[in-house]
């Protein structure tokens, strides 16, 4: 062994789903938005002038957070802007966990969370959520070196209501309180209403699921300005220019199209309640969606046939194989035809 | 005070040049490339098909990791893409300097190498220039925890030859040494040929100078595999799609065309050496470069008044009011009209 091999970080990575390059698949695996990005977004990339190209991207993010503070109601210097809302996450794990206390999470959430707190040495406790995979807010009251909240939860896609995270935020005013609202527009109702009353919040978003833009990699956080700054000063102290020219351009067409955005997350809404009203009949037991994924349960047996038999099949959807959620299915919500042929599949499978 | 603020971290960052947004300047400030992109490059963004932005980017980079290696000759799984150098070499040192020992690099370098020990806790020591800018290999002889030397160095654009980074390597094999070559395509011998001799060796490069992609944001670190192994562990502990499609497409083009990427650079090396020779005759002393910016003094006075005449003629440069190098300019070679004009704003102003 080399001497160097010792000085080697070595960390144990979160493993996102897989992305099969195989033609004419039903790809529910990974959450993405069933629907291209609005016709202003290849608007926007199609008048792109690509010589400007040469020149690094706007720090300032000037257009772009003009369309998320109106759509939003916040000050732009309200916003903080980042690679995805993985970055946005990593970097306020980074910036706002500097303590000797736990950070809390539940024990069934994103799995990155755990990944991100072994990554810049941050204690953490998990949670557990009760029996039907509820966050209970009294469970957060303790001594604790921060929270992170993913509403609607992640993979179970339980919401719980702002009042729920409103009494944790009662009960933490000494912590940041971070809610991860990946999901948050297929059905739930955004913390950001709380961000005047609560100071220690930060609110996360992204354009990966309800905008449609996974490939173009943009998330966001939303807090008060001394977050934002301390945000800000940590972003600069690792990538001065996280976001490019023509990411930056789709995003801002993302956000003014409200229309399209308020289409597309209607669709995908309906289609999740047809295709939980589908399963209830096929004997399946779906948690209460209110993401653009269901969590579902076959009478309880262990999720991996299934699985399989879909994968084989040429539908893929997510299974995890960890204790609690071994029984389940995480099955993003598709086209209303990927529901049907998913729905002729599992009909297939149960016989 | 409220009791979270005292849990945030506070960094001082790296602040860019800045990106002025008026009109008719001549932006020298931030090493751009005076020519657009490639025209392939533009092709690939056009006939990018938006649709498919709903999905994650891919992680395998397959295409753009076979136009690198066809072009350095290199393996596949020893190249290492990431948002723009700055996040490479980030990773970069948050993955190899675990030492109690400090990393060396020169007292005058890029700027950003302090901050990344800073935020990542590594101790550090800053190695002095001699007299004329050069780094001494044998200053690098001792005990340390890693090496990271700019080849060109900046914003000195002094190069060191090949058989001294070998001396630096031969002297320094339990450690790992980065060679930071965002500017060796301007007249440098890429570090890229020691890479099967010296398997502790990590070179960075980057699409935001030679390549005309600035605001595209990618680069790359190109190592033995076991240590693009251990970056890529890191890095999806942090955030697993920090490459968009749009940006990988773009990126592939520019690699694959090499004709226009040969073009672009020689340009740019005829541009800087007549630069060199007008200033020369005017009395001006500029270090020898094989960057796209050249390092220039007007008989050692402090280069502040230059600089904001300059400024104020709309001709952008970079001045650092830093010790050792403030009697100095950083000036971006640009297109042959704007060295002209450069050229005659500092007639103007040293009359």
């Amino acid at each position: 062994m080399k001497l160097w091999q010792d000085k080697i970080r070595k960390v144990v990575p979160y493993v996102p789903g897989e992305q099969p390059k195989i033609k004419d698949i039903v790809k529910l695996n990974t959450n993405e938005c069933p629907y291209p990005p609005s016709p202003m977004v290849e608007k926007a990339i199609k008048e792109f002038d690509t010589k400007e190209l040469r020149k690094y991207p706007s720090i300032e993010f000037t257009e772009l957070k003009a369309a998320l503070s109106a759509y939003y109601k916040v000050g732009s210097e309200q916003l903080f802007l980042g690679n995805g809302s993985d970055e946005v996450l990593a970097i306020c794990f980074q910036t706002f966990f500097n303590s000797d206390k736990p950070v809390l999470f539940p024990d069934v959430t994103y799995s990155f969370y755990d990944v991100w707190c072994d990554l810049y040495n941050i204690p953490y406790k998990r949670v557990p959520l009760d029996e039907s995979f509820n966050i209970i807010p009294s469970d957060y009251y303790g001594e604790n070196g921060g929270i992170v909240i993913a509403n609607p939860n992640a993979p179970t896609s339980v919401y719980m209501p702002l009042s729920s995270i409103e009494d944790i935020l009662e009960h933490n005013k000494d912590v940041i309180v971070i809610i991860d609202e990946a999901y948050i527009d297929f059905g739930g109702e955004s913390a950001v209403s709380l961000l005047d009353k609560y100071d220690n919040l930060c609110v996360v978003q992204t354009y990966s699921k309800s905008r449609a833009l996974a490939g173009m990699r943009v998330g966001y956080a939303m807090s008060n300005k001394d977050l934002v700054f301390a945000l800000e000063a940590v972003k600069n102290s690792f990538n001065s220019y996280p976001l490019d020219s023509i990411a930056q351009a789709a995003a801002t067409a993302a956000a003014l199209d409200t229309a399209y955005f308020d289409e597309c997350r209607n669709k995908i809404i309906n289609t999740r309640q047809r295709l939980i009203a589908e399963l209830d009949k096929l004997g399946f037991t779906t948690l209460p969606s209110f993401a653009n994924f269901i969590f579902t349960t076959y009478k309880n047996r262990n999720a991996k046939p299934l699985f399989e038999y879909l994968r084989s099949k040429g539908v893929i959807v997510r299974y995890f194989n960890k204790p609690r959620i071994d029984a389940y299915l995480r099955i993003t919500v598709g086209t209303d035809s990927e529901t049907d042929r998913l729905l002729a599949e599992i009909k297939n499978f149960i016989g």
